[in-house]
């Protein structure tokens, strides 16, 4: 055991893309195991998209983490010691531990995992956040019918990804839009979408155009930008588009340059009655119960699938993120630690 | 009786506002009889924001008015003589008549009203589509709570005003927003909006927020542009937002400078989780019913009112369609014919 704990800080915040730089590896002693609490050895860090909203200071769901603090996220983790009563050393907890190698809890909010039971992994991506992030969404308000055309985007990714085959257990016809060959392959021969269209390619626009002969009727947003301005003009009437995320701004640092198409987007909603709706997965947890019900069931009958892209030590995790922000990552990243 | 049916035919399709040339006023026999349909004297035409959408050809709802066709709108009407078994002469029908003196009808469509059960032009207003499309775009997609704020553009419009009153009558706070003094007063002392803000006013966007101190949960979007703009700041979370118009718009004949915009409108529909959704009436025929039987309560136990803006004249449809574009009526405009 390391005598030591090593925790990653935020040094600044990013102006645009964030850099190594915004990131800093502290070293301080291991904390004590608090009264009534556990300590908690990090195997397993998650990085996820949301974690650059919590870099800056705009407005949004939560409090951004503060210059000098330990940067937030989920992990899977083990009990080194515990006067819990609920937890033991050497239990598996799904825990939000953050970037570091050691953390101190007082119980609230952990998880047991049963490491029989499916890959611990699992409770950071198809089974935890993303998975129910992609379950609650798209059946809440994408409302798919059977034969509807389902789009999304960052199809490889773990929200997406599940999106996809949840949209194909439905019944509907899935276009999955993702960076590159190898992802575009994937969605298709992997994860069973019907077309794969890579945004990367110069003729994306027509590519999705002519992947999605009958239009769109669920876009299932998780990037903004170019993606977006290409869906646009094939949204159906009556079309639905959860917004969960927008990837492709987090890092902007000055608006688009004009025109405003501010009232074009206002007058495509209203002509083809459009719902775009934005969610965050705690506006459900409501459903938590009857996700972990049907996506269990979905994975043990290999009807869902999913990828992880594992990144090896800590000290590699702003490198990782930074690269995920970018799409470099290939299926749910994770930092293994 | 007049010999000849005097119309207003679509001369030219309009560059921005509509101008008194792009309306022709042809005069042709008056039609004859149709077997076994009606031959109905328009006595009231109803003027709607919607009809400047027919004028142009972009992409809307329906195919628009050909150059050389006769103006669409909804009309109270007279049966001059039928050969329908459902009318009769001397009947007094809801019909979609246009601006002409005379139409002839197959029957499909029209609807008999009784003149001793209700002014029979709110068929065409507060007991009409106006009134319907505030019934239903508020109820289903603005989903009002109790004590919430409920904020409405065009306020004293026909749509607008019901809007601000059926809230009230579910409890909430109303801020009515509308353009100039005497419509402000109108919506306080009259229709019982908790606050009027005139939109016209230097200070606008502060007054706004001044009137709305625990922001916006529902804002029922009927003209876009500048209004807009001043609104969306105010948005709390889950804010729901009907699109039932976008007056301001209608007429625009560039898109507006940049920056774009596009980007921090989806940003804020994700961080505030708000629902913006587009509806025309006729989405949801399925509550004509419902419709019918409230808003004729509500009518009766004087909890709705309404006020109507009526031109003398045929000839003079033109000018108030114009002019209701650009705010001028006060109350629902009408043409009595």
């Amino acid at each position: 055991m390391t005598q030591t704990n090593r925790a990653f800080v935020l040094a600044s915040r990013p102006d645009g893309a964030p850099t190594p730089a915004n990131f800093r590896l502290d070293t301080a002693p291991v904390p004590d195991l608090p009264p009534g609490g556990v300590l908690l050895r990090n195997r397993w860090l998650s990085l996820d998209p949301y974690m650059r909203g919590r870099m800056s200071t705009a407005r949004s769901y939560v409090a951004p983490v503060e210059i000098g603090e330990v940067m937030v996220g989920g992990t899977v983790s083990e009990v080194v010691s515990s006067d819990h009563p609920k937890f033991k050393a050497g239990d598996t907890v799904l825990a939000y531990g953050g970037w570091q190698d050691y953390a101190a809890s007082d119980g609230a909010g952990l998880r047991k995992l049963d490491p029989e039971a499916a890959p611990v992994t699992t409770a950071l991506g198809v089974l935890g956040m993303p998975g129910m992030t992609a379950y609650t969404g798209f059946l809440t308000i994408g409302q798919p019918k059977e034969g509807e055309t389902v789009a999304v985007a960052a199809a490889t990714g773990p929200v997406g990804s599940a999106v996809g085959q949840i949209a194909k257990i439905k019944g509907c016809r899935t276009v999955g839009i993702a960076g590159g060959g190898d992802k575009c392959r994937f969605l298709k021969e992997e994860l069973g979408f019907d077309v794969a269209v890579d945004h990367r390619s110069p003729d994306f626009t027509k590519e999705l155009k002519a992947a999605c002969p009958d239009g769109i009727d669920v876009y299932f947003e998780n990037v903004g930008g170019a993606v977006w301005d290409a869906v646009a003009p094939l949204l159906n009437d009556f079309a639905r588009v959860p917004v969960c995320g927008l990837v492709a701004l987090y890092n902007a640092t000055s608006p688009a340059p004009g025109p405003d198409r501010t009232a074009s987007l206002m007058r495509m909603v209203l002509t083809r009655r459009l719902t775009i709706r934005g969610f965050i997965v705690t506006d459900f947890a409501a459903q938590a119960r009857d996700f972990a019900r049907d996506m269990g069931e979905w994975l043990r009958a290999g009807r869902i699938r999913y990828r992880e892209d594992v990144t090896e030590g800590l000290e590699n995790a702003p490198e990782a993120f930074i690269g995920m922000l970018e799409g470099r990552n290939f299926g749910k990243a994770l930092v293994k630690l």
